[in-house]
């Protein structure tokens, strides 16, 4: 099997990291989103989306979607476990990455799109829109910091998918999308330093 | 356990048609959007992100998230699968899952928020934005029906998760939120029929 691969992109990143942290080392094809690479016809019959990452099995069958390419990975090499074992485990998790994902990376990547000068040429941009995100979006940093208090990783004591939708979110948005980590919330520092220290978050 | 649901919003409508599938009936507790039950401090204590639905079970937990709620209710009750079975097939259904979610579900659901006058209350409405996701909803409306032209069902042969995700915000997004079905659409009008006729759809 071969990922498309962005190497900057957040998306692609959480499939990096998911597969490092299995231990997994496959084939990466890039498409380089910056170049327009994921727009191509070629690229479009792959991917029918246009999205990247993209993860394409031996047998010609192609997964879109970083979790469900996760889903995927964890179904075929379970250890260590990142999107838990048990069914309550398992729907804690899912609940947390789901979580994340609507309440604070898609305000942030609305940010980006809507207000980043990079993102003219991709999107409609809507510039009141991306006003009305930011607040939302930096609310949900300090509430992350509650949540960080609580426990250790964000779906509990033990490091999941959660982590790796919340880190590559706060790494990239954080540095390069505008909205740069407000000052104090000790603990999402904490936590993100904890996580940097891994060695998936180099993949 | 019980469910906290809403009688007429899309999202516990797809964990009423889920538990329906699976023959299976729980007690469930009101909570009215409309009336803004779902802001009170009571709620929030329970559902911190203040979404319907919730479900609680027997030991406490509290799980968020319709589709991780599903996910658990697909640990307890595996009978008749609605997320796969095999690595292959659990992908390809949660990647149409989420293909429906982020490509339809949430231009629809944007349209709706940012442009519907019960919804003023609720959120900040940016119109230009509502203005700018219609054409793209409309856009997905046009390709989810070349999709099925291809599959009797969104994700493939077989009914899944993926389908009561579509069903739900097609029936409520196109009746309710501003977005009528366009003309044509055979596909897309055959399968809505189709799943409309199953007595889960009652749920």
């Amino acid at each position: 099997m071969r990922l498309y691969d962005d190497p900057i992109a957040p998306t692609p990143r959480r499939v990096r990291m998911f597969l490092a942290e299995k231990g997994m080392d496959i084939p990466k094809v890039p498409i380089i989103i910056g170049k327009g690479e994921h727009k191509t016809e070629t690229y479009r019959k792959l991917a029918p989306n246009t999205r990247v990452p993209a993860l394409e099995l031996d047998d010609g069958t192609v997964i879109l979607e970083s979790v469900a390419i996760c889903r995927y990975i964890e179904g075929i090499q379970p250890e260590p476990p990142l999107m838990g074992t048990t069914p309550k485990e398992q729907a804690l998790i899912e609940m947390w990455q789901r979580r994340i994902e609507f309440e604070l990376l898609l305000p942030m990547a609305s940010v980006f799109r809507h207000s980043h000068p990079k993102m003219a040429a991709l999107e409609h941009q809507v510039p009141e829109f991306a006003a009305a995100q930011k607040p939302i979006a930096e609310q949900r940093l300090a509430l992350l910091d509650e949540d960080l208090a609580r426990h250790e990783f964000i779906a509990g004591d033990r490091f999941s998918i959660a982590d790796i939708t919340a880190f590559t979110t706060v790494e990239f948005f954080c540095k390069y999308g505008g909205i740069p980590l407000p000052e104090g919330l000790d603990n999402v520092r904490r936590w993100r330093d904890q996580v940097a220290a891994r060695p998936s978050a180099q993949a």
